[in-house]
C-alpha cells in the first residue's frame, strides 16, 4: 500500500476527510513528530514541506507528489524537484480573500486616517484628523492579475474604484478595465492612485519595483506590497517615501524578514507595516485540503494534477 | 430681491454654481464673518446653521428654508422651527459612503488585527498576530436601513457577508436578506456577527442599545456605532465589553463628546475609537450643494422641497 505522509497539524475533521477520500493510501501522520529523510523517502505523497525532503530526494525514494502549505515556491529547490520528476502543488489562491481584504484594510486605514486614530487612542486623545477621503473614483493598478489581484479587483468594484492591471503578456481579465503588458507599465503607473504588488518572486520580477518605477507614480499615490519583498528595491522605496515622491506605503513583505529593528520604515508616518501576515486566515487548512483532494480525485481518474501545479519553467 | 445667506466656507466653484442657478436671489456670503440675528432675519434661505437663527426666529423674520450642513437634527430647536413654519433640509446621505467605508475600516482592522500591527509598528516590533480571519460568511445586522445602512449592505455583499436589518416597521429593502421590525430585534441579534448602529437620535431611539441588547448578542460579535452616541447606554456597553459578553466595539460616537479622558473605553484592547469623524469626507460640500440646488430647482418649479426635508413629527 503506497504511503501518504502528513507533516501539517490538521484538525481531526480534515484528517478524517483525507483518510476517507484516499483509502488506497496508508495515512502516516508525522505532524509535530520527529522524522528522518529516510522516513520521507518512503512516501509517494507528502502533505507539507520539510528541508529533509531535499535530503530524501538524494537517496532512493518513492516521492511523486508534494502538496506544500504555501504559495511562494521561491523557497523550494525547484531544479532538484524538476530533475527528480516530483510534482509540487501549492496553496496558491487559498489566501487570496485574506490578502485582498488586508489590502482594503490598508486602503481604508489610509483614507480614513485610522492609523492616526489608533495612536491617538493609545494616548486617550480625541484628535480629529483632517483630509479624510473616500475610495470612490480612485484607480487601482495591480501588478499581476492572479487570484489575489482578481480578489482586489472584485472588492475595488464595490467601492466604485477603477481597476487596471499589468501582467507578462497583457492578457485581458474580466474584472479589469485594461490590462497592460509589463513592458508598457509606464502607461499604467501614471494613472494609478493605488499600486498593489501581488507578484511572485522569479528571476523576472526580482527588484523590478525600483527608483524608476516610483518616479513614474503620482506623488499622491499609495504603494502596497503583498507579493514578495524582494520584488521591491527597499532602499529606493524608502527614498521615494522620504522624498514624498509617493504618498503612502502599506507593506506586508520585505527584502529581509523579519524587518530589521533599525529599518527607517518602522517609524515613517506614511507607512503601515504588517509582519507578512496578510495571507493568514482561519480558512487556510480547510481550503488547501480541498485543493489536495480535488487533485487527488483527478489523479485517480487519470487526469493528472489539475490545480495549483508548479510550472518549473515559469517558477510559479 | 429675496436674500440667500451663506454661512459655510465654500470654494469659489461651488459659490458660483449657487449664484448661477439661483439668480432670483441676492447671494450674501457671511461665512467666517460677524453677523447678528437681525442680519439672518432678512434672509429667505440660509445655508448653514447658527445658534443666532434661534434668536432670529423670535423677531420679525423672512426665513423660509434652512439647508443645514449636518444630518443629525437632534441639535436643532425642532419645535421652534416647526412653529415658525421654517423648512429644514439636511445633509442626510452625503456622508453615507464615508461612514460605510469607515465601518469596513473598523471590520477589516479587527479581522486582520491591524490595530495590533499599528501599535507593534510604533515599537518597531515584528509581532505576528494570531487568529487572523476574513469577513466572508459573517452576518451583519444594521440598526436602521437608511442611506448609511444601505451603503454598508452594498460593501458587505462584495465581501460575501449576509446582511440583515431592523427598522421601525420591518419594511423590506432590496439589499437586505431580511428586515425585522424593531419589536422583533431579538431574532436579528442572535444571528449577527456584526451589529452596525446607524440610528438617528430620537425619543424612540435614546438608550435602546443597553444591557438587555448586549445580552442577546453573540459573545463573538462586534458592535459598531456610527449613528448617535446617546442611542447607546455607554455604561452598559463598557460592562458588556469587560465581561466579554461581546468581543469588540468600533465607536465613532459617544454619549458625551469629546469622550472624557478618563473613560475606560480609551484603553480597552477590544475597542477602536474614532473622534466622530466617520462622516468627514472631502466630497461633503459639493454633495450638499448638489442637494440644495436640486431642492431649489424643485421649489422654483412649485414642487416643494423634494430631498432631505426634516419631518418634525418623526424628528429626522
Amino acid at each position: 500500500m503506497p504511503i501518504l505522509i502528513n507533516l501539517i497539524p490538521l484538525n481531526p475533521t480534515l484528517i478524517s476527510k483525507i483518510k476517507t477520500q484516499a483509502p488506497q493510501y496508508q495515512f502516516v501522520d508525522l505532524a509535530e513528530k520527529d522524522f528522518t529523510a529516510a522516513d520521507l523517502a518512503e512516501a509517494e505523497i507528502i502533505l507539507g514541506w520539510s528541508s529533509k525532503i531535499s535530503e530524501a530526494l538524494k537517496i532512493s525514494h518513492k516521492i511523486k507528489w508534494i502538496q506544500v502549505w504555501f504559495a511562494g515556491v521561491d523557497r523550494l529547490p525547484l531544479k532538484e524537484l524538476a530533475d527528480a520528476k516530483v510534482s509540487v502543488t501549492t496553496s496558491r489562491g487559498v489566501s487570496a480573500p485574506a490578502i485582498a481584504q488586508q489590502v482594503f484594510g490598508f486602503l481604508l486605514m489610509q483614507s480614513r486616517s485610522l492609523q492616526t486614530s489608533v495612536l491617538a487612542q493609545a494616548r486617550s486623545e480625541w484628535q480629529i484628523p483632517d483630509q479624510l477621503t473616500e475610495l470612490n473614483d480612485k484607480t487601482v493598478l495591480t501588478l499581476g492579475t492572479g487570484e489575489i489581484a482578481r480578489a482586489v479587483a472584485h472588492y475595488a468594484a464595490a467601492f466604485d474604484m477603477q481597476v487596471i492591471g499589468v501582467n507578462t503578456r497583457g492578457t485581458s481579465e474580466a474584472e479589469f478595465q485594461t490590462v497592460y503588458k509589463m513592458s508598457a507599465i509606464d502607461q499604467a503607473l501614471k494613472q494609478a492612485d493605488v499600486v498593489v504588488n501581488t507578484l511572485p518572486l522569479t528571476h523576472a520580477t526580482k527588484g523590478i519595483v525600483d527608483a524608476n518605477f516610483f518616479a513614474q507614480m503620482k506623488s499622491s499615490a499609495t504603494y502596497i506590497n503583498v507579493g514578495r519583498g524582494k520584488t521591491t528595491n527597499e532602499r529606493d522605496l524608502i527614498a521615494a517615501l522620504q522624498a514624498q515622491q509617493i504618498a503612502f506605503a502599506g507593506l506586508d513583505v520585505f527584502e529581509s524578514e523579519p524587518l530589521a529593528t533599525n529599518s527607517p520604515l518602522w517609524q515613517m508616518p506614511n507607512v503601515l507595516i504588517t509582519p507578512h501576515s496578510a495571507g493568514h486566515t482561519n480558512h487556510y487548512n480547510a481550503r488547501i485540503v480541498a485543493i489536495f483532494l480535488k487533485n487527488f480525485a483527478a489523479m485517480q481518474a487519470g487526469q493528472g494534477l489539475v490545480e495549483n501545479l508548479v510550472d518549473y519553467q515559469r517558477e510559479y
